[in-house]
């Protein structure tokens, strides 16, 4: 394994894990992206993901983090570097971390749905928290197929990454495809979730007999008009009028997780 | 309408404004909170609050909030202020927001639980963000009273009133009631949200014929002993193998809706 310090703001690879901390851009060009903290890189440790690097803080990685950074290394042929506290700090996410962070390398992009799996489909989902979320409720609710529109967030960035505490590597993502192409590519029912109409969420008839896609919009704006024309199903979740909406991580859950224990009940 | 300039950092209203924005201990001292924004203000306007100050970014504010700070200040007989872009944006949780805030005084703090109504117990959730989304998605689903453990972030500072979108307004907010009180305080079903065991939350037989208390536990460590000490029933929420844990605000919203759902079977 080989090992390498980093004490330099002016060190390349510092510079460009850097740009792939902070811009969009830069993980969508170079096709990798950074995560932080021992859960996530467990998680890429025993997914079929590649690793280029695994990055220590130098002066603060607790034990265990340096341990599993090295056997990381070990499992993917990958460099260690120590680095700098006050360069660390500059690419992670988090105050207070053990230390240890990867770069990895994203999966080739898909451009097919898979046949025969529901889908949860992101419709303008700019906010990165919110998007994370939203994949880590997909995949705990067996929905392992995440697809995005061009109007959402990149899904692979250090943010999204964080907030969808690993999931990520538990589902297939497909970014960049417009409402048309969903319903050109998906073989099973539409469903969306707006709080502007349709159907009551619990009173509906069952609508779980084959695959299902469930749109779930913005905050604010919800499902856009080009979403929704390629709906088959309207449902809103029935909220009590002193509340003017759910956040959508909390409106995807109700909805997932409906399918989830109307699925059970067969 | 009394209308002030702020345009030095030295101002007392605007330093003890910043030590509200950014000290938790000054809330709870001051018994007074600040929020941001078109609809935080628009609920206050409308809601039993006191408002103390109307504050609009005095380069930035748009024609429709300096219009709702003008009509709040009518009806709560509160002064205006006109603030420096600069100064401003030190007390602001957001980057571009539209120019509006304002002080409000907190309720007079409640002890006795009401009775008959169903509560949501945030037990040890220190995350503000997370907080915030609880009160949220606990008032969507109709449950109006939220009581906190002692080991819950203080649920009135700006962040948590942030992230609470307005449900704070339509709440009755009770602080500081560790578990053994509750369930002294609390006549009805005590029920955990538990991913460590207990019962199919979908599979499981009909536990709404009373009011309920849900507890909900922090990220990671989830319910704590105490907690699950005085609980009736333990629910898990089916998940999916490949995916270690939902987030709480997602947990929540499962729990509480299927609550929701439940009662709008009878």
């Amino acid at each position: 394994m080989r090992e390498t310090a980093i004490d330099s703001a002016v060190n390349a690879r510092f510079k460009r894990w850097k740009r792939l901390a902070h811009e969009t851009r830069m993980v969508k060009k170079e096709r990798a992206s950074l995560i932080e903290g021992i859960h996530l890189v467990e998680v890429v440790r025993d997914a079929d993901t590649d690793v280029m690097a695994v990055i220590v803080d130098a002066e603060r990685v607790t034990e265990e983090a340096l341990a599993l950074a090295r056997q990381t290394c070990e499992i993917k042929h990958a460099h260690l570097f120590f680095m700098a506290s006050g360069l660390y700090n500059e690419l992670s996410p988090v105050e207070h971390g053990v230390g240890v962070m990867a770069e990895i390398a994203l999966p080739d992009p898909l451009e097919a749905i898979p046949e025969g799996t529901d889908v949860l489909y992101l419709d303008g989902v700019q906010d990165a928290g919110n998007a994370g979320t939203l994949i880590r409720t997909a995949v705990a609710a067996g929905i392992k197929t995440i697809v995005a529109s061009p109007t959402t967030a990149l899904l692979w960035t250090p943010k999204v990454l964080r907030a969808g505490m690993g999931a990520h590597f538990g589902a297939t993502i497909i970014e960049n495809i417009d409402a048309q192409s969903l319903r050109e590519g998906f073989a099973g029912r539409i469903l969306a979730a707006d709080a502007r109409g349709g159907e009551d969420l619990f009173a509906a008839g069952d609508y779980t007999g084959g695959a299902v896609a469930w749109i779930m919009g913005a905050e604010g704006p919800g499902v856009s008009a080009e979403a929704l024309a390629v709906t088959d199903q309207r449902f809103y979740i029935p909220i009590s009028k002193d509340c003017e909406s759910l956040n959508v991580g909390a409106a995807a859950a109700v909805c997932l997780f409906d399918t989830v224990r109307r699925r059970a009940a067969h």
